[in-house]
C-alpha cells in the first residue's frame, strides 16, 4: 500500500478557533508531485445509543446552528482534553438526558469526514438505564425522546433522522437485535 | 419545537479557504441569552455504493492526509458549484473506479458533523455496472477493490472500514438485501 501514501513536507496553521483549527499541509504525492491539503482539526467526539428495557432508543432533539434546523440525534459531544471516550460518553449521556447506563458496549469509531477533517467519533451502545443527577450544560437546550428502535429506523428511512452518527448507531443496533 | 431554536444575531467570516470557510455566528438561545457558534462551511458531497451482479461492493482505498492513513471507502467526492448530487455521484464513480451504473437509487442524505459543520452528504446506491472511459482526477491515487457485501460488513465489524458514510451505506445495503 506504500505507493498510495502521501508524505507531509510542511504544515502551517491558517486558523485557530474555539472548536476547530485549520492547517494547510504541503504533501508529496505517490507520483512525486506536490499538492496542498486543507485539514480541519477537531478534538474528537463520542456518540451514545442508549436503549431501555423495551428496546426504545433515547434520542435528543436540539437546534444545530451549522445546519439551521432541529435534529434528532443520539446523545453526543466533544472530548475534553485528556478525557477517555467512555468517560465522555457517560458524561454526555448524563448531561443531555439525565440517564446513566449500567452495561456499556464499545461499538468502534468512525471518521465522519476524513477527506478534510480529522474528527474521530467513538461509538457506544448502553443498556440498563436509570436516572442520575447530572449537571446540565448551560448552553444546551434539548428535548429528550424515547422511540422504539423499529420506529427510529422508520424515521431514518423517511429522512427525519439525518445525523450520520445516529443513523449509523441505529442501523448497528438494529442489525444486532434483528 | 420553536422553543429550542436559536436566532442568528450576527455572522462574520474568520477564515476563507480552499474547501472550507469558518464563520462565527452570534446567536440568541431559547432562554434569551446569547452565545457564539463556530461554523465550518463545506460545499457538500456525495457517496456511492456501487454493487455488482454478485452483490460485491466497489470500494476505493486512498490516503487521507487529515487522518494520516489509508482508508477503504465508498467512492465519494465534493459537489462542484451548481452540480446536481446525482451528476456528481456519476462523475465521482467514473473518475475513481472507471465504472458507470445503470440503475440508481437515491438513499437520502446525512449530516456527518452537524455540531460544527454544514456538510451534507448525498447517498446513492447503484447497480448494473459497466466500464466507462473516465478522465481520472490527477491528484487522486486510488486502488479499486470489489468485496462481497458480507465481507465488507465483517470489515466494518473488525474496524477496518471506519469511514462513516461507507459504514452507513454498507449497513443500509445489507439491511435491504438481508
Amino acid at each position: 500500500m506504500e505507493k498510495l501514501t502521501e508524505e507531509t513536507l510542511s504544515s502551517s496553521y491558517l486558523y485557530r478557533g474555539y472548536i476547530v483549527n485549520v492547517r494547510q499541509d504541503r504533501v508529496r504525492l505517490p507520483d512525486g508531485k506536490t499538492a496542498f491539503r486543507e485539514v480541519v482539526e477537531h478534538p474528537g467526539a463520542v456518540a451514545v445509543l442508549a436503549l431501555d428495557e423495551n428496546d426504545c432508543a433515547v434520542l435528543v432533539r436540539q437546534y444545530r446552528q451549522p445546519v439551521g434546523s432541529l435534529l434528532l440525534e443520539a446523545p453526543a459531544g466533544k472530548l475534553e482534553p485528556g478525557e477517555e471516550p467512555l468517560s465522555c460518553a457517560k458524561r454526555e449521556l448524563a448531561e443531555e438526558t439525565g440517564l446513566c447506563g449500567e452495561r456499556w458496549q464499545e461499538a468502534g469509531w468512525v471518521y465522519p469526514s476524513p477527506g478534510f477533517c480529522n474528527e474521530k467519533i467513538h461509538l457506544f451502545i448502553t443498556r440498563g438505564l436509570s436516572s442520575t443527577v447530572a449537571a446540565a450544560d448551560g448552553e444546551e437546550h434539548i428535548e429528550v425522546l424515547r422511540l422504539p428502535l423499529a420506529e427510529a429506523m422508520r424515521l431514518v428511512e423517511s429522512g427525519e433522522i439525518i445525523d450520520a452518527k445516529t443513523v449509523l448507531l441505529l442501523q448497528k443496533a438494529y442489525l444486532i437485535t434483528a
